[in-house]
């Protein structure tokens, strides 16, 4: 029952240029096209979904071409489970900060140890968020705003509420096929991740105003 | 009672190198030196702070060196409240996605709706954020993601308690300096968005595994 797409109607309703189809055909991020005869490709609704996909990474994710490909390559491999397919997800999306500083073993222990105690024992011993909290953790002890190990882990299970309701969000929706699944997934670390920081600043300023207007 | 640093110290201490604080400072972006004779330049807490501040804002933020400008006026302009700077710096570090889609102007007035809803009745009617809420609505609607206003106030409350957790620990500081009460709003705006983002990531790996693997 799937639909056929013809190349500019493709583009089209991806909202694309006819350049960006064929360089994302050349880069090897799209399935193949069937072809009908010599001079004409045909398309499904498994180009149109990947297309939008591509779109959202790079029109609102900012993710460059080279990372597109490892998204591309996890969304297709058969054998990940949904959970593997997230976790590497994640790493491909992950911001390329790693400003790793002097006392990082310390503040590496540190995090680990607010991670545990947020009860998050299901996240990989290597996973490379590890070493991105213990760099901001190092990050924000050199500057003058104060914290604690009990306050940080009340802000900590704020963030797990957030990341509960997300996921559960991602997987109520009837919808069983795999592939979209995984789609959901990658485009809600982008465009949730995205919304979450404007939902902050419009909430910060409202409560900015509350406190020193 | 003001520590009184050289160069070589000022930029030791910032973990900045001579060529970066040479560089900020002919841009503008360094408060001038106090000139001692005729080769010997003193610098002092300030410069030390500034520094700091844009060494975070260009490694953790990502933040470009036209939009530090910016954010260095906001912060020394002395006539604007804490709030109105507040203002001023989430403008500054906004995300340059601006990709207004052609049903903008009922997804603006559903965004606008859904921030009333939530009791943010502080933002600025004319915030940039209400036109990039719109635009990341437009965007999840393109999507096969369920979700219904109900759900969404729910995601929405949650984020205006981490929005009020970080305001109050701002102030919650016994520090009454405007200066470093600006700059750690700045700072808090950045780093803390770059730690809610790698919590979050956290937080659904570790869902995600409870979920599906």
């Amino acid at each position: 029952v799937s639909r056929v797409l013809r190349l500019s109607e493709l583009a089209d309703e991806a909202g694309v240029s006819l350049a960006t189809v064929k360089y994302y055909q050349r880069e090897g991020l799209l399935p193949a096209a069937r072809k009908v005869g010599e001079r004409r490709a045909e398309y499904d609704e498994r180009h149109l979904r990947r297309l939008r996909l591509l779109r959202v990474m790079r029109d609102v994710g900012g993710v460059p071409v080279e990372r597109l490909r490892s998204l591309v390559e996890a969304v297709e491999d058969e054998q990940a489970s949904p959970h593997e397919m997230f976790g590497v997800a994640c790493d491909a999306l992950n911001s390329p900060f790693v400003d790793v500083g002097p006392e990082h073993a310390a503040w590496r222990e540190i995090g680990d140890d607010l991670i545990a105690q947020s009860g998050w024992d299901r996240l990989r011993a290597d996973a490379p968020d590890r070493d991105h909290l213990a760099a901001l953790l190092e990050v924000v002890s050199g500057l003058s705003i104060p914290g604690d190990p009990e306050s940080a882990l009340a802000y900590f299970g704020l963030v797990d509420q957030l990341a509960r309701f997300e996921i559960e969000s991602l997987v109520d929706t009837g919808e069983q096929d795999r592939g979209s699944l995984l789609e959901r997934m990658v485009v809600g670390q982008v465009v949730f991740g995205q919304m979450l920081l404007v939902l902050r600043r419009i909430a910060e300023e409202h409560h900015s105003a509350l406190r020193f207007a």
